[in-house]
């Protein structure tokens, strides 16, 4: 009998579907959200708009968008059994956890009960999240059961004050803004596949964003910004952060933020958020941690050909406003839940359940063997 | 600008990795774990005995059982902050959505810290999820918060118990034990390719079993039991059921319990819940139910040369057990949990991140356009 190891082809290359949502390194290194360059999207867009054009499809009038702006402020209050919840998950548990526990317990409380409400049960998710998981830190970390109804514009400006119980500065919240933006779609990623494999089965929206914020949790996915943090928080010099990276090189360790299973050339998110983490730095008085992540940037390139991706200069970015590292993967959830949402809707449209199948590697026909015969 | 509607492909026929665990219609209509027939685990094996297949790779001693059972017996326990997020959930919540959240809650409180801990944080799980169901729905329901710890030796024993709040016949527990043989494990289904996606970003296994609950929850895949029952407690007769039937195939309604994406000829499982079906009708003293259930069988054959998948008979034989139509699902779960954590340990050796690519059927190129220009 011979029995071959289990491996995981992890369908690349390999089309899963159709999508009218996103371009990533299709010309190179570019990265569109329905035509539009994300490049445009962060010099120009708020984060607001940018949800609105997954999930409804194009760009609103000023309008609209005011409309939408408006709606999601109205659905940043937790109804008590989801705040009761969070208040019994614990100060050490993984924050990612949370926010699959409170993402799945608001569906508990606010099932969809059929399609036609797939875009309200979204717009609840997107401007749910970060009050769900600033509820929890605060409660748990600081001991006070805030208020998480704000009257900030943006996402991201809730997200910040209800971190830190003050309104964001006005850098800090444009900074945060460009963030979700950045974060908010990437095609047939893990998490976003996950959700629709859960949306193939035609199951609810809640069961395809708990699902997806499972996946993006993995250390493979969404959590590099939080390893860079890690690594670059303990070195003190750019000389030295040379040093250590080129020892991490020799011992073939893995360094988390660079390079990318798609992109061959650059990430078009890392130029953006670099120079926002710059301006940042500037504004902190940082002398350390941006010079330490340019030469890490440098010396990567130099050695590996290796290039940032969105997530290394995302870690200084969020340090610098006072993020703790380990809200950094809950903010990615805040803002991929848009392009989740509306992989969910697409994926619902001319559906066809996803199930592949497998090579078989196990034994062949076992005879039945009673329980005495057993070794 | 061409744009085509995105479509789903369902990756079917397509290999999306390898694996030892299972064969689903490789030799027309078998289905094996580990080699073994279902057709000699339902007969001769005790659920816990497949679990220890699936789980540790071979069957179990005498002793390894034992000890294994009386594992499984000590690990039925709740945390009281996970008994106060189900008091927490209403009793129209849909029982799949308790499932996730009570699992999910799980991780929160006993995160998988690292991959050496998989085995005990699977068997817990296998342990714990009938737990947290009759939990909920006996505190929902009626009121009372039970004591989860019993001495059942068996799984489908400590579900039924809990649930009827006495123990169960040897008949009952006969029919529960060959139940979760069946539904243990089928190759790349959906909810457990849902698990494998989300496994391959190395997050945890609380995440990977949260997502695939969520994706079983769905209509086109675990729901088929429930809907065979909603749609067989209607009729009284045989002949109402063939009129009816006909009538639904004549306005094309979709008729669950019937085919399957795999199997060609028959469900091997079919034959084998079918019997136990009848030995539960006889006992109770059907003579309604079975019948109709026989005679749906027959008038799909010849009307439509469709055979009865898993989920048919599993409907009349769980209601024969004085099992509400809305537990049928998470049955299902704390049966599958075993493939699904299997297929897990699987997917993190020689594991890649499972990331395919899609076609792009949007817009081209978008010029930016201002607020104030846009329609």
């Amino acid at each position: 009998m011979a029995e071959k190891t289990p491996v995981s082809t992890g369908l690349r290359g390999q089309s899963a579907g159709s999508t009218a949502l996103c371009t990533v390194g299709k010309s190179g290194s570019g990265l569109t959200y329905r035509g539009y360059d994300i490049h445009d999207l962060a010099e120009h867009a708020r984060f607001e708009e940018v949800a609105y054009l997954l999930l409804k499809g194009k760009l609103p009038t000023r309008q609209e968008l005011d409309a939408y702006v408006t709606k999601l402020k109205r659905l940043r209050w937790l109804p008590a059994p989801l705040k009761a919840v969070l208040e019994q998950i614990p100060a050490d548990s993984h924050p990612m956890d949370v926010m699959r526990t409170g993402a799945s317990m608001l569906g508990d409380l606010e099932t969809e009960e059929s399609f036609g409400q797939q875009q309200d049960r979204a717009d609840r998710l997107l401007a749910a999240l970060p009050s769900i998981i600033c509820y929890w830190y605060r409660y748990s970390h600081d001991g006070v059961r805030i208020e998480t109804d704000t009257d900030d514009e943006s996402v991201g400006g809730h997200f910040l004050r209800l971190l830190h119980d003050a309104p964001p500065s006005e850098l800090h919240a444009g900074v945060m803004n460009v963030s979700l933006i950045l974060y908010a779609e990437h095609e047939f990623n893990a998490s976003t596949f996950n959700a629709r494999v859960c949306a193939s089965t035609l199951s609810d929206i809640h069961s395809c964003v708990t699902g997806a914020i499972g996946t993006l949790r993995g250390p493979l996915h969404g959590g590099a910004n939080e390893a860079a943090m890690a690594m670059i928080e303990n070195w003190r010099t750019p000389d030295e952060a040379e040093r250590e990276l080129l020892g991490m090189l020799e011992r073939k360790e893995k360094i988390m933020g660079f390079g990318h299973a798609i992109y061959r050339d650059s990430d078009p998110r890392n130029a953006i958020i670099k120079r926002w983490s710059a301006r940042l730095a500037e504004d902190v008085g940082d002398t350390r941690l941006y010079p330490v992540s340019e030469r890490c940037e440098a010396v990567m390139w130099r050695e590996k050909r290796l290039f940032c991706n969105a997530d290394f200069f995302h870690a200084s970015a969020y340090h610098f406003m006072g993020i703790p590292t380990k809200l950094f993967t809950p903010i990615f959830v805040c803002s991929r839940v848009t392009g989740w949402c509306a992989h969910v809707f697409e994926q619902r449209e001319g559906n066809r359940i996803i199930r592949p199948s497998a090579d078989y590697v196990g034994p062949e026909h076992q005879a039945w063997l009673p329980i005495e015969h057993r070794q």
